[in-house]
This record gives C-alpha cells, structure tokens and sequence, in this order.
C-alpha cells in the first residue's frame, strides 16, 4: 500500500523478490475514500448528456496532474535515495498502483439524482497505472516477448480483480503512446479504468453483434477474423494463437486489430498459450509501426471486452486490442477535426490495404 | 464555374459586384464527374465498419492536398496580378466553392456492394470550401454583425440547396480553427459536406429526442434550451433570436452551444431576423474564447441539423451551432486519448459552470 492508502502491486517475473513489503516512506496525505477531493463536496460529478445518452465524468483535480516531468523526476521510475516515486522499490518488472489524479474513484453507494434532463451520480470506479518496465526510456514494442506477456497478464489480472467490485461495469485496459497523443507521463506506461456503467463503444459494438447475428446466424468477430484470415489481404502478422490485421473501413491511417485465435469475452479468459504467444506477436506489431517513418509511432492501444456483468453481452462480445496510429506520412498527423469530432464521420488517406503492406514490408 | 469545372458561388453584400461572371484563367485539368481520381477505379471508396455500423471515406487524393502555405502562395485569397486562386475575383465578401481535394464527390448511381461485413459503395456527394473574407489574416471573431449573418445566410443557402440533390441524405456546416485541430489552410474559412448518409451523430441524437419524448412528452430540445434558460448559470450571453450555453455535460473544457429561440429542422428555416441576430451574439462567444487565455482559442464549430428526406426527424431535431473549444489552461490542450477515442468514454478538467462563469467574465 502506498503512504495515502492507495494500492500497489507488484507482478514479478521471478520469485521471492521482496518487493511488496516495501514501505512507501513518503508523507502524503490520506486519500478521500469517497471520490471527491474534499471530501464534503457532493459527489456528482459523473453527469448525463440528454442529447448523446452518455455519462461524462467531471475530475477538476486532473488539471493540477503532474505534466511533463523531466526524467529526473519522474514518478513512474523506482525509487532511488532521496528520490521517492510512485513505486517504493528500487527496481520492479511490471508494477500496478491506484491513479494518483483518478477521473474515476470510491464506492458506489451515491444514487442518480435529477431526471433527463440534468442526471448526476457519483463518478465512481477505479483508474489504475500500469507500469511496463522500470527503464524510464524504453517503449513497449523494446521489450521482451515475457515482458509483453507479462504485461497482458497484468491487465488480464486486473480485469478480473476488478470486475468482482461491486458496481463496477467494465473494465478497460490501454496505452496512450506519444506526446502527440497528449500523455503527460513519457515513463513507458498503461491504464486500468475500471467503470461504473458500460461504455457507448461496447453498446455500439454489441448492438452490431446482436444484429449480426440475427442476419447471418454466427458471432460477428468470428467471422471477421475468419474473413480476414482467408482474404489474407490486411493481415500483418500472425501465429497460432493471434492475428493482427488492418480493418477493412479504418479509420486511422494505421489501424491495426489483433486478435486471439479463440474467442474470449475478456482477457481473464485467455489460457496461458494466448497470453505466452501475445509476446511475440503484439512487439512486432508495434516495431513496424515504429519502422514505417523511422520514428516513434504515436498511438492508443486500447482492449475491448465484455462488460463484466451481462451473460447476453458476454457470449458475444470478443476481447482484442485496437491500435489507432495517427501519423499519416512523415510529419503528419490524422486529426478528428469537425466531421469526426461533430458528426462521428470518417475520412481516412490512406487505403487499409496499402497500410497493411506497408506494414508487412517495414517487417 | 471554375476552370476545372467546379462551381464558385459569391455571397455579395453590395448588389451588381459583377464578380459571378469573371472566368478562372487557370489551365486545370477537367476534375472527373465520378468522384474517383483516374475515372477507372471503381468508386467504392465508401466501406462499412461491421464493428460499429458505420460508413467510412477513403480518399487517398487528400494526403497530397495544400498544407499549411504561406500567406503569399494561399489558395482562398483573391486573384490579383501573377497569382491565380480558387477565386477569380479581386475581392469578395464570402464566397462558396467545391473543395479541391473532396472526401465525398460525384454522382450517386453506385449500388451497395457485399453483405455484412465487407459492404462498400461510392463515396459520393459533394464537399465545398465557404471562406468568409479575402482578408487572409481575419477571423470569423473579428468580422462585423453583418458578414457573421452573410456567413450564416451563405451555410443556409448551401443547406438548402445541396439538400435538393439527389441521394444526398444530410448537409454539415462546420468551421475547424487553428492548427491545434489540424487546419492545412489558414485563411478564415469554413466547409460544408452534403452526405450520402445521416451521420452517426444526427442519429445518436434523433434517437434520444425521440426516447425523450417517449418519456417526457415534449421535445428536448425545446426542454433542454428552456431549462438553460430559466436556470441561467451556465448561459454565457443572449439575446432575443439566441442562446449560447455551456452544456451541462461538456466534454470539451469550453465548449458552447448556441440554439435559436425558435426550433427549426435546419439552417434553411431561419428567419431573416434570426439570421441578422446571430451576427449580434456569435462574435461575441468566439470574442470570449479567445480572451481566456488571451490567445486564438482552437475550436471546432459544427452545425447540428435534421436530415434532408426524414419528416419524423425533422419534427424533433433542432438546427444549432456547437462549439468545441480545446484549450483548457494556458498552452494546455484537451486530448482525446484512449477513453475518448476508443470507449466514448470522455472525462473533463472543468466544470461547465466554472466555464460559463470564465466566458461570462471575458466578456
């Protein structure tokens, strides 16, 4: 546990290394268990757009979050004499702790007040820092095949852990990689936000599964991947156990989906096989996004799953890994300017066929 | 007509301008009525994402459009001597021409072709450019009441008028400012799209004003902008034809919508009032955004609207201006990273009533 009360966990590659009995030594302030910053303010800050039907959360102590340290200080680094960090230890493998500048935190004991118009309910939930590596200038697509599935075993860890709070809806892993993308922290590093209602992306998903099913008799992501497999046309990579490809209608210059061979509804249910033969697809991956303009992709790798608690959604909905790189060509960027951000309306340059043979060349 | 074939439409303050008839002296190749770039390839260019049921555009002509020029060689500036632009004439007020570079172009004879997952289709439809004054180094904040209502006069017209075409099923009118949103052209201008779908967006909204009345019985629109109103915290400024507001849910740190008093289904319906008074109170929002932190405010602008061919959606659906401003403290923008991009799941540093106070202030 960290000096205010907040969790961390360690997810050590090799035995016994003592790591969880570290104290943090650090005086901080005792974290409000209730999710509001003061701790007398009402708790409301999760609010109800009446014109898109989606809950927005309100987090004002997000603007005073720590942006852009130098290396030097850097929280997400180990521990070193007198430097103390987020993570008590002086070295760790993958290490797990509670956001300090959570959007999401506490219980679920607040109701929904209003009716409409103005709903308002407590922005409850968890977010949750995964740490990759203690290396402070290495990226994800740097480490070892065991390192990224130790990773995916963490988020996977997380998953369940989390989805057995009670309230809690879905759990979303990911990575923002790259300034462009607007990370605060350079410290290689993913999220865990463990949420009090289902994301619109996963409705709109299993709406679309549930009607494809009710046309074509089978699960929409099987047969995708089938399709994807026999085309053969947008696969990058793949091996027995997971296939990376570029979907047909991306909307990101460099969009890649990988998938597992078998279909499970969250990252909990992978066997150890899927989550050993993650490491040596997902690096490779990310290497040729790296090595298509020689220069550090910017990216969101984010992890669709089944909610936690809907049987129906669960026998339907596929868990996998969505990379969205936004750079289109040497030194521009896609953006989401008026037709995507206003009317959820796509424009892509680049075709997902030449994206995928791009990539299939920068091997 | 342009030398290429385009249409250019001028939105003249002073009668008898005579600008309408000066010819393009260009030497431009014929643009293809297709759509397509070479005429041969199939226009398909329009793919369905089974994941989440949307249209996507594919227009690989766009990654070698006009980026970021200088003012000397900008394409929107007025012809003179030497220097042949999109415009023909010396000078103009505001004035419409098809895009150069369109993600949706061309007739609409192409049949849907696939089923289910792999369904494509042309991209057509039909983009254009609407710059609102020859001075390059103006902006929309800047302009006087009366060219803010030209402007305004000049989206309207183009509704009307684009939503005449066949197989044209929506027209968006929208400005992108600043390089923070990805504009290539810097010279004060917006755009229009007329589509060949209902945008995810419209339908989003159709479905909750339709759910609205359902269980309210009234419009929620209507509800929506009457509530703002009597309850006032979160108005910025008003007058007798217009309301701008800070949703009570934005997810963007300043964004504002800004309804007419009277609902109507799309710009065309405006009355002439209406339409001079939005030159009284627009500038007076953008004015506000930038003095916040004393620098030009990034922002998108859309412009919310019915469908052209759906009477159901035209009775509960409000034309209105959305503005979504993305600095959220001096030389800090919002982002919309892994939550936003990949869930729909959108947290936010400020408080609507903390931002209306701050416009309110500027003001």
């Amino acid at each position: 546990m960290l000096a205010d009360g907040r969790e961390i966990i360690y997810f050590d590659e090799a035995p016994d290394s003592g790591r969880a009995d570290l104290a943090d030594e650090r005086e901080l302030p005792r974290v409000e268990p209730a999710g509001s910053e003061q701790g007398s303010v009402p708790d409301d800050r999760l609010r109800w757009d009446p014109l898109l039907g989606e809950w927005v959360a309100f987090a004002e102590v997000r603007q005073g979050r720590t942006f852009l340290p130098s290396a030097g200080d850097c929280p997400l680094c180990p521990s070193r004499p007198g430097k103390l960090t987020e993570v008590p230890a002086p070295d760790y493998d993958v290490v797990v702790f509670e956001n300090k500048f959570p959007a999401f935190a506490g219980s679920f004991s607040g109701p929904v007040v209003g009716a409409g118009l103005y709903d308002r309910r407590p922005a409850s939930g968890r977010c949750e820092v995964v740490c990759f590596t203690a290396d402070h200038d290495a990226s994800l697509a740097d480490l070892s095949a065991r390192r990224t599935s130790t990773v995916l075993a963490a988020w996977a860890d997380r998953t369940t852990e989390l989805g057995q709070i009670a309230g809690i809806e879905h759990v979303y892993c990911f990575e923002n990689r790259g300034p462009e993308v607007g990370v605060t922290l350079q410290h290689p590093h993913g999220q865990v936000y463990a949420l009090p209602f289902v994301p619109p992306r996963i409705r709109q998903m299993l709406a679309r599964a549930q009607d494809y099913r009710a046309n074509h008799g089978g699960n929409l992501f099987d047969d995708l991947l089938a399709a994807e497999v026999s085309d053969g046309l947008r696969v990058v990579v793949r091996n027995d156990h997971w296939t990376a490809f570029v979907p047909a209608a991306a909307r990101w210059p460099f969009e890649v989906l990988v998938m597992p061979s078998h279909r499970v509804p969250d990252l909990g249910y992978l066997s150890h096989d899927a989550v050993a033969a993650f490491g040596d697809i997902y690096p490779a991956v990310l290497q040729r996004l790296d090595a298509l303009f020689d220069a550090p992709m910017p990216y969101m790798a984010v992890w669709h799953q089944a909610p936690v608690g809907s049987p129906d959604a669960r026998r339907e909905l596929a868990a996998f890994v969505q990379i969205m790189a936004m750079r289109r060509a040497p030194g521009k960027l896609k953006y989401r300017a008026s037709t995507e951000s206003g009317a959820d309306v796509w424009s892509s340059d680049v075709l997902p066929e030449t994206a995928a043979r791009m990539l299939r060349e920068a091997g």
